[in-house]
């Protein structure tokens, strides 16, 4: 797996690193295909935006030139770029003072591989009983992912393609590496507003753009019924996974999942 | 700054590490004394039993092994003994399958050297506005601490000693680095219920055990008034900081909380 740390071809990191101390930073994981990284727009503005959230100081321009020197330089064609940013080395402490210097991690990873691809034919999802907090931080992909890894472990292997994970409230947030979206019978679009828990993907705002501009309603709001027409989920490297299980029940995979797959697919093949 | 990894010096992890990664395992924080971790059988167990809950596999007695080589190989007198264990490394993913060999992080650093020393004169205390969310991990010292790397960002240097945090009901639950305990104007010990949000700290567990013995009721229970007699903070560095001022009110150094910071701190220098 090539890694560079810093602009610079290393595997490792000190220990002294407040990624590791704390989680204290963020990561954006990345499709490239045809040697680029795709939405790419979507991932650099929420990094920034999350840094400054942070108060995590990054040369943006410089990061994207070491994101091209490396895929260039790794001859990366088809495949996964995580981008990981922490504040750097500190002191022992949760005080950030002091830190000015923010690390750099790249590394480059294969496509996940499937023995069916849920995007085709559709993903068998479960009821996850780890509960998401809610957080002041929601909407950012930090590097605090103790839930999600709860939540992952509670199946083994391939007996489900994803979870869905509730708040405290029992209110549906996201999947455990996915947005939510549902189709209600009127044929608008409703993705779980993120406000207080959950992760804002890239692939979502894509899809809430794409829907708009072809005239679908799109509203973020609570979803805890699920007497709908359609659901899917969605993420930046599988792109929309139509759902056509989830506790006992059952969907088609409908036309508003399909063409919103099929331009993400698009999107993601670029 | 010495660091072992593993058991042997080493300053640099593997980015692949899932401590990085996701926070994906805890710490202990312990105060040495005369070249011995104090508080010690409290640390070894939190941390035994936080392993066991997220599933991560540690080797407790190769792990204090090391750290009494460590200890001993650094002529280590007084100072302060970080243990971080994490699940190891894996692949990219939240699923933690197939990580089973966890990575033991030892660093030792100074203890903490303040112009004034809050155990003697009192705490100068903020109301932190992060309010800290519920977890199925609350009570556990893992990695993800982003909410306490937020509070301590609320004020610069020594403007304050210690920041208090209340979850987002407003219930007080913890500082930043230190549990909270009330003294009742009956004179029971009063410590939040720590069920849905933060940390259990071991020197918060030995002041209950301490008191207990005692003869004084302690509950551990809401705390959201303060109209009480003594207020006090505690952590297993730093022993038990009197509370003498927080957010306009100003309270004197009691009996009780003179009575336990004396025995906390022989404890802590034994």
């Amino acid at each position: 797996m090539p890694v560079w740390v810093n602009g610079a071809p290393q595997d490792h990191l000190s220990v002294s690193d407040r990624g590791l101390a704390y989680g204290d930073g963020l990561f954006e994981t990345v499709r490239v295909s045809n040697g680029k990284p795709t939405l790419a727009g979507y991932h650099w503005s929420r990094l920034q935006r999350s840094c400054e959230r942070l108060g995590i100081v990054l040369d943006v321009a410089q990061l994207l030139e070491e994101v091209d020197a490396f895929l260039s330089g790794n001859q990366a064609s088809a495949g996964v770029l995580k981008v990981i940013v922490t504040r750097g080395s500190g002191g022992r402490g949760y005080n950030p003072e002091g830190c000015l210097s923010s690390s750099r991690i790249l590394s480059l990873h294969s496509l996940p591989v499937r023995q069916r691809d849920p995007g085709l034919f559709g993903a068998r999802v479960k009821a996850c009983q780890t509960c998401l907090g809610r957080s002041s931080l929601a909407g950012l992909k930090h590097l605090n992912r103790l839930e999600q890894v709860l939540a992952r472990s509670e199946w083994q292997g391939g007996a489900y393609d994803e979870g869905l994970l509730c708040d405290y409230e029992g209110i549906l947030v996201e999947g455990t590496m996915s947005n939510l979206f549902i189709v209600t019978h009127q044929g608008d679009l409703v993705t779980p507003d993120l406000s207080f828990s959950g992760v804002a993907g890239v692939c979502r705002e894509f899809i809430i753009e794409f829907a708009r501009s072809r005239g679908i309603i799109v509203k973020e709001q609570l979803v805890s019924d699920l007497d709908v027409a359609e659901i899917f989920l969605c993420n930046s490297v599988n792109g929309v996974w139509p759902v056509v299980e989830y506790e006992g029940r059952v969907w088609e995979i409908g036309p508003i999942t399909t063409l919103i797959r099929d331009c993400v697919l698009e999107e993601l093949n670029a």
